[in-house]
């Protein structure tokens, strides 16, 4: 049985402080999969019922419930940014190959790639169709922004699959295009429609875009180090997608000759087995690459704290302080 | 060599006069595709250099001029349009598994799945950043509207493949959204963006998508009757991709009970070959259904053309019928 971590805990007491708009905006979203064509609903329901945590969601409505939103506009661009993000995740599982997500079959397995692609691109149309109800051209500006950075980061990532060479700097702009820059969106949108300052809005962007490397780069962590049953996933995914991540990147910059050699041996080839990531798993405790990619989440985290302390003492942003904190300590 | 055709001719006096605007759209695609990660500029410089018509900005643009713009506006949104075009090209190769587009090889043919599907997005997030530097909440609302659309009619042509039975009026409904419903919004934002009326803004909707149709139903019908030379691709790609045209589907409604079998045995099977396609075109001969189906192109032609008659008469009114009439009379 999957286990309920701390992190679970600090999600559930945020949602807790914002349920009501939580589950309209969970409405909204189901609202918006409908449509005469039954692959459509029957894909989306799919993909949107594996229930991820809908971060991304959350933080949109904690950030304008946390600067006193006076409308509604906050659940249309919560629904507009899950929409949005699970375009990406439908057309990252047909890149990836991916047969599993969250421990189910993935929609690409279920249906086909076709289909994936396509229903990926009817809910990036209606995430902007939301977008655009809210009326604010701000909002369509930074969320549109962040469409085209989180693909131009896929495409990084696809063309730097298995090059062992790639560079610390280069890797962290891959996660801050392919993941961070929906958080930093989805930040910035609770405040732009919360009629906030420019202040406080590139605080929240700055906010979204620490969290969401931090984030990252525990998950690339939890690739190597975490527990399969937690994740619904299996560790070592990234490994035998020829994905380098930090873990690897730190072993290899920090890797004598014999050691280099290796590495490029083990990403040279084109599949990957059991006894190569058992390998991989040596030389990463051997440098201490697991704790050296979590300090550096941790950095990020710090920074994420210190983006919220211009907002005043409230609940929510308790709340958002504990999500950081727990979701460093997270297994899953 | 490629014939040059009365419809190439028509497109031509068009370009000539938004000459000016056409070249400065074309330097703004140009400047989007721009990217730090080589793959993307690449690739779309590809898809983009495969020369197509570019209909649909010349419809923006043609139509924000008939209506004396007095901005820049429409030379943005015309990039946006022909941006979010070439992204759905794009996937749609992917799906169709097309291995040519206008008689060069596809992009992911030449690359891969992966990047087609990644790049795409980039050029979709890339159309959305230019629709909002317009400032026009209207025109955002239209070409998103048109994004979902699109994916929802090619959801719809993908699960009605190999489907025998489907009705005229669904048939008529898919390349109302896969094709028209962008030709009715890049007429339509000419419009807008020009701050005209409701009353003109509508005919301009209603202009492109009649032309929309009239196009789509010409390019069915030259599956079956084109010169494979002058389309720079094979004639019978519907037929062996499994796409229920509406040549077929006459020809299938017609039928006599021996020929309902024939038809229900060529698309039941899962590839078709030559063979299959010259009965196929015995039987559409048989039952005219190339006449019928210019015969329905041509209805919604000059359903184009009466949409046009709010307008007073100018040069680039007179282009635009122009082209309904030569459109109907292309050879590719």
């Amino acid at each position: 049985m999957k286990k309920i971590s701390k992190a679970d805990l600090s999600i559930k007491e945020l949602v807790e402080l914002i349920k009501v708009d939580f589950v309209k905006t969970d409405k909204l979203i189901q609202n918006q999969i409908t449509s005469e064509v039954d692959r459509i609903p029957e894909l989306s329901n799919h993909i949107v019922g594996l229930g991820g945590k809908r971060l991304r969601p959350i933080l949109t409505i904690a950030c304008a419930k946390m600067l006193n939103i006076k409308n509604n506009h906050h659940i249309t661009l919560a629904a507009a940014v899950e929409l949005l993000h699970t375009a990406t995740l439908l057309h990252d599982d047909v890149v990836d190959e991916s047969d599993f997500r969250r421990g189910k079959e993935t929609s690409h397995t279920l249906w086909d790639n076709k289909s994936s692609i396509l229903v990926g691109d009817y809910l990036l149309g209606k995430a902007f169709q939301l977008m655009v109800k809210t009326g604010s051209l701000q909002c369509l500006e930074t969320l549109s922004n962040a469409a085209a950075i989180i693909a131009e980061g896929e495409v990084l990532q696809l063309v730097a699959i298995n090059n062992i060479n790639i560079k610390k700097r280069d890797y962290i702009k891959i996660i801050e295009s392919k993941t961070a820059a929906l958080f930093s969106s989805a930040c910035e949108v609770g405040g732009i429609i919360s009629n906030s300052s420019k202040e406080i809005n590139k605080s929240l962007f700055s906010f979204g875009k620490n969290l969401g490397t931090s984030f990252q780069l525990i998950d690339d962590a939890l690739d190597y180090s975490g527990n399969s049953e937690n994740l619904g996933k299996s560790t070592g995914d990234d490994f035998y997608d020829g994905k380098i991540t930090l873990p690897v990147i730190i072993s290899f910059e920090e890797a004598n000759e014999n050691e280099k050699y290796i590495w490029k041996e083990i990403f040279q080839k084109k599949v990957r087995n059991k006894k190569d990531l058992s390998t991989a798993n040596n030389l990463i405790e051997k440098h201490k690459s697991i704790e050296k990619t979590m300090h550096l989440a941790n950095k990020y985290g710090n920074k994420a704290k210190k983006d919220l302390s211009l907002f005043s003492d409230s609940p929510i942003k308790k709340g958002l302080i504990n999500l950081v904190d727990f979701s460093l300590a997270r297994d899953h």
